[in-house]
This record gives structure tokens, C-alpha cells and sequence, in this order.
């Protein structure tokens, strides 16, 4: 299966060091330094999406950290060893990323939106909306993270929120 | 970018004439109907997903009912034309269909879920674990849909609760 670049996600993020392993808080988003360039051919394809609060992008993880395999230990979570289907870890047989954004505004072709934990210059392959009563399950638990014995600490990595301990 | 199937998916929607236009209700599920087996060479990439109540499944929509084109008119919003990045409609420029279901069991590479609106045999391209936290938006909204004079009527399809008008 062969699929195409439809945009370019820009974010902060030009370095492997720099990027979160989570998203941000989104409340304390800037919002001008996460945006998506859709590529021209495509624009059309944008009306009346800024009818939405949050979106769904979908992106080509094109710069791994590591290669891939069966089993990952997220860098968060103590040293647990769990199948690479149970996590988001960007090492996966097809690197595709997912992630919901908050949709601020839509210019021309130029989407800004929440923060994205991804490297500056990171292909897009598709946007669909997040609607409510389709993707919003408030009884979805965390797996295996629930489990753990520093659970409370590791849900903060989880939600982005920033802390010192 | 290349991408090649992990699995595929079984539905009992072997035509085009079969498949609903979303899924149906999920509490109404039989058990059995639904699942998705995993390419040997990726089953120990599942470990600790079944301690997940949802999942994302990716998958390629390799069957599309019409050509690619930048707007689309869903078949239950009464004739409205809006964006297809506006929409989940299968007839995008990159054809990867996105799905939250149930995840009721796992048996070694078969994982039984809820529902899924896709024909039978199409093929899986990732599978990522639904964390409430990171993903269940509560105050996400339903876009455009809820401009339309009959919005009411068409929450229901787009739910999937089966009605008779």
C-alpha cells in the first residue's frame, strides 16, 4: 500500500531531544507554533472542517528513536516491557502516528491547532474529525499503566502535565 | 511511504450493499461476529493489549465506494457538500479508515471486538490502545452536523442506533 504526503505538521520540535514523549497541556498551548500546511491539490478538502472543535491527524512517524520491535519499554514507565500494539511508541511495523488536536483556526490551507508531540517537518497523511458521540468513551480505562505501582505519577506523564518529581 | 497489512479484519459484510454506513450498536453486539487475526510475525507485538477496554484499529479501506475527491456528500446528511477532511468518508487521498472498538478478548492472534462498520477481509495497518485520558474528549463537538435542520435525526446514524425513520 502506498500512500502520500498530504501536508507538512510544523511544531517546535527540530531535534530528537527536544520533542515531549507526550503532548503539552493544551490549555497553555501558544497558539501560533503548531500548525499543519495542507498541500494545495488538497485544500478544497478542508471546508467546513473548522466546524470542529477537535481533529484527528494522522502523520508518517518518519523518524523513529529506535527500530522496530515486538516489544517496547515506553521511557516513562519504569521499565515495563509491554507488546508495541499496546503503546504509541513511534517504533511500530507501519509508522503511522495518531493524535487528536485542538482545531483553533483554519487560514487558506494552514490549520493551527494544540500542541503535537512530533518532529518539526512531519508528513501528514489524513485529518478526520473527532465527533463527540463517536470517539469520546468516557468508560476507556489505561491498560496496563493502571496496574503499575506509581500509577497517579504516571498518568501525569500520560496527560501532558507538566511536574517536578 | 509503504505500508503493508499487520492483519485483517473479518465482518460479516462480504458486499457493498451490506455494510452500514457507520457501526451499530455496540451494547447489541454478538461476540463472535467481529475480529481481527494478526500476522503471526506480530503477534507478541499484542502482549498487555487485552488489559485495554478500547482500541484504535487502523486499516486500509481498500474498497472504496466512490473515486477521491475534495468534497463529499455523506449518504445520510440529507445532500449537504462539505470537505472530505470534514468527513469519515472512505473516498480520501490517502484511503486509511479509523475505528474505536471493544475489545472483548484476545486468543493468541485473534483479538473479538464490537462492531465495525468495513467490509470482510480488509486488511489492518496498526492497532494502538484508546487511553481515556489522552482520548476521550468530553467537550468535543459534532461540527457541522449540528448546523442541519435535522440534526436530531442524523445523531442517530451517526451513532449507529438503528431506527425506523
Amino acid at each position: 500500500m502506498i500512500f502520500k504526503p498530504i501536508g507538512i505538521i510544523h511544531t517546535p520540535y527540530a531535534q530528537d531531544s527536544t520533542v515531549p514523549y507526550q503532548p503539552v497541556d493544551m490549555e497553555r498551548d501558544a497558539q501560533n507554533l503548531f500548525f499543519v500546511d495542507i498541500e494545495p491539490d488538497y485544500t478544497s478538502g478542508l471546508d467546513r472542517l473548522d466546524s470542529f472543535q477537535y481533529i484527528y491527524l494522522l502523520y508518517h512517524l518518519d523518524r523513529p528513536r529506535h527500530p522496530t520491535t515486538s516489544y517496547v519499554q515506553p521511557p516513562w514507565a519504569g521499565g515495563v516491557n509491554v507488546g508495541v500494539f499496546a503503546t504509541r511508541a513511534p517504533s511500530r511495523p507501519n509508522p503511522i502516528g495518531l493524535s487528536i488536536v485542538r482545531l483553533f483556526s483554519v487560514y487558506g490551507s494552514r490549520l493551527f491547532t494544540s500542541s503535537i508531540d512530533v518532529f518539526d517537518n512531519t508528513p501528514v497523511l489524513d485529518i478526520k474529525p473527532y465527533i463527540r458521540e463517536l470517539d469520546s468513551k468516557t468508560d476507556a480505562n489505561y491498560g496496563w499503566v493502571e496496574e503499575l505501582p506509581n500509577r497517579d505519577h504516571l498518568l501525569l506523564h500520560i496527560k501532558g502535565v507538566p511536574h517536578d518529581y
